[in-house]
C-alpha cells in the first residue's frame, strides 16, 4: 500500500502528473495532529532542517564573539539564491572569524536565482562556494570550529566535533539515536541522516515551542526564528516560498524546504511541527503540500490566506506566459 | 492500485526517493510484448512525438523544397539544447523559407545546455525563440505552412491546417482519435493531446517498422529516422541521452524525450514501438527507465551495454563531485 497522492498536476482538462508522499503533524509532546502514508520509514532531511545545524553557532557562543545579527543567523539557516547580498553576508560572517572564502568545503554551483547566475556569467565570473545555497550554513559550522578551538580543514567530517555536534542537537530534538547506517553524504558534503518523518515534525514542533528543550537550547531556538521572521529573504531568496511565507506571517511560522522533496515547518502559535516528504523527491510538490498545510494548521486571515494561495495552486505557464494548468493539493491536504 | 515504481534514487545505503509509472512496448501489429502499470489512462505525449509532428515537413514536400539536408531534418524532431549550431540550423531553416526568427510562435527561454545559456548571458545576450529547444519543430511547421500556402501568424492554433495535419497524422499512427476533450496547449503553445500509452508504442513500432502506414508516410518516416540516426547532436545536444544512444546504436535505435516523464522509442530491428511515463513527471526517472528498456530490448553488444550503462544507473554527485548515490531501474525493468 502505498503512499497517498498529495499533489496533482493538471493541464488542459486532464491529470497529468501526480505526487505521492507522507506528511506528519505533531505537538510538542508528540502527538499526531495529521498522519498521512507512512510516516516511520526513514527520509533524508536534507536541508530542511539546517535551523536545527545552527543552533550549535548560538549554543557555543560564536553568534555572539562574532557579533552576527538576524541577517547571518537566517543565512546560517538557508538555502539561498546566492544573490549579492547572500554573497556578501557569507562572506561577512568569514570575515568575522578570520577566514576565506577558500575555507568553505561545501563546492561551487552556479546560484539557484536565475537572474544571479545570469548576472555572474554576464560579468565574466564563475561560481565560487561562495554562491553555494548552503555557504551560510557551512560559515556557521567554520564559525563554530573557531570559537572551540576545532579543525578547520575537516568540518564535514561525521567524526569531527561540529558534526558530532550537530548530531547530538538532532538527537536529543527528534527524540531517536542517529544510526549511522542510515547516513549519506548531503549536497554540500556533511552528513544526512535518515530519521522516521514523525520524528523531523517532533523536532520542529519542539524548534517552535521551546517544550521538551534546555532552556539555553529553546533560547538559541527561538533567536533563530525571530532571526528568521526578521530576514526571511536571506533564508531563501527573491521571490521563494519559504521568504515570502516568513515575511507574511513573521514569527507565527517557521519554514524551510530540503532537496529531493522534503519540507519541514513550525507553528509556534499552534505549538506544531510539521514534515512533508514526496517519494519521488519533488520539490515542486513538496512546496505545494508544505503551503496546503500552513494554510490549514495557522490561524490565517482572509489576506494572509489569499496571498500565500499562489503558493497553494500555482499556475502552471508555457514559454509564451499562457496558464496552460496548475498544480493543486488533493483533498487530503485540505 | 497504481502502477509499478520504475526507477529508485539511492543515497548512501538506503532508498531516498522512487518514482512510479508505466510502460507499453508493443510490435507494429499492436501486440503487447511488455505492459506495466495503467496503459489504457490517456497521457500528453508532449515532446516526444515531435518525430512524428514532422512527418508533414516531409509529406507536403516542404522538406525538398527548402533542400533540407539530415541536419534540418533532426532539428525539427529535436528537443534541442540551444547550442550554437542549434540556432543556426533553426535559422537556416526560416531563412529557406523566407521568414525571420520572429515568426517563431514558441517563446523565448534559456538554452537547456547549461554552457551555452552561460555564454550567451557572458555575451549580453538575452533569450530568443530561436533558443528555444522546440525552435526547429516550429520552424518546421512554418516551412509547411509555406509550402502550403497557410497562414504563417497562427499556426500553432488547433483549427489551423497545419496543426490539423499533424492531428491527422498522429491519429493514423496511434490508431485512436485525438479527442479535443483531451487536448491541451503545450510548453511551446501547440496543442498536444492526450492518449493511452499503447497508443504511443503503436505509433513508435510503426515508425520504426513502416508497418501500418501508406508508403509516402513509411517513407518519411525512415527518412527522418535516417535523419536522426546521422545528426544525433541536432535532436538534443551535447551530453545528452537521446543523442548519445543514437550516436551508438544509429539507425537501430530512434529515442526522444519528452516533458513531465514521457519518453518514446522505435527499435526498427525488432520492429518494437515503447513508451513510457513517469507518473510524477520526473524526467531523470524516464530517462533510466527507457535506457533500461533499450538495454533489454535492443540487442546490445557488451561494447553498446557499456557505453549506455551510465544512463541506466546514472552516479549522483554533489558539489564537491563525491559519488553520493545513483538513479537505479528497479527489476521490473529489467
Amino acid at each position: 500500500m502505498g503512499n497517498p497522492v498529495l499533489v496533482e498536476a493538471v493541464r488542459g482538462r486532464r491529470l497529468e502528473s501526480s505526487h505521492c508522499g507522507a506528511v506528519a503533524v505533531v505537538d510538542g509532546d508528540g502527538r499526531a495532529v495529521l498522519s498521512l502514508g507512512d510516516i516511520d520509514r526513514p527520509v533524508y532531511p536534507r536541508s530542511a532542517v539546517k535551523a536545527l545545524q545552527a543552533l550549535p553557532l548560538i549554543e557555543t557562543g560564536a553568534a555572539d564573539r562574532y557579533a552576527f545579527a538576524d541577517e547571518e543567523l537566517a543565512l546560517a539557516c538557508a538555502s539561498h539564491g546566492g544573490e549579492p547580498a547572500h554573497i556578501a553576508t557569507a562572506e561577512r560572517m568569514l570575515t568575522q572569524a578570520g577566514l576565506a572564502p577558500t575555507s568553505l568545503a561545501c563546492g561551487p554551483h552556479w546560484p539557484l536565482h536565475q537572474p544571479a547566475a545570469q548576472a555572474l556569467a554576464r560579468a565574466g565570473g564563475m561560481p565560487l562556494a561562495l554562491h553555494n545555497n548552503c555557504s551560510g550554513k557551512h560559515a556557521g559550522f567554520l564559525c563554530v570550529a573557531c570559537t572551540m578551538g576545532m579543525d578547520k580543514q575537516t568540518y564535514t567530517d561525521p567524526a569531527h566535533p561540529v558534526q558530532r555536534g550537530v548530531k547530538a542537537v538532532l538527537e536529543s530534538l527528534m527524540g531517536v539515536p542517529l544510526d549511522d547506517d542510515n547516513r549519506a553524504v548531503d549536497g554540500c558534503s556533511v552528513p544526512t541522516w535518515a530519521v522516521p518523518l514523525w520524528a523531523l515534525a517532533l523536532a520542529f514542533a519542539r524548534f517552535g515551542s521551546g517544550l521538551g528543550m534546555l532552556p539555553v537550547r529553546a533560547a538559541a531556538a527561538s533567536r533563530l526564528r525571530q532571526a528568521c521572521a526578521n530576514r526571511p529573504w536571506h533564508v531563501a531568496g527573491t521571490g521563494r516560498f519559504c521568504t515570502i511565507a516568513m515575511e507574511r506571517l513573521g514569527e507565527r511560522v517557521f519554514v524551510k524546504t530540503g532537496a529531493e522533496g522534503m519540507f519541514c515547518a513550525a507553528l509556534p502559535e499552534q505549538g506544531l511541527g510539521l514534515a512533508v516528504k514526496c517519494d519521488d523527491g519533488a520539490g515542486r510538490a513538496a512546496e505545494v503540500a508544505m503551503a496546503a498545510l500552513i494554510a490549514r494548521f495557522a490561524a490565517l486571515d482572509d489576506a494572509d490566506r489569499s496571498h500565500l494561495d499562489r503558493f497553494v495552486r500555482p499556475s502552471l505557464r508555457n514559454w509564451n506566459g499562457i496558464v496552460v494548468g496548475e498544480l493543486r493539493p488533493t483533498p487530503t491536504l485540505l
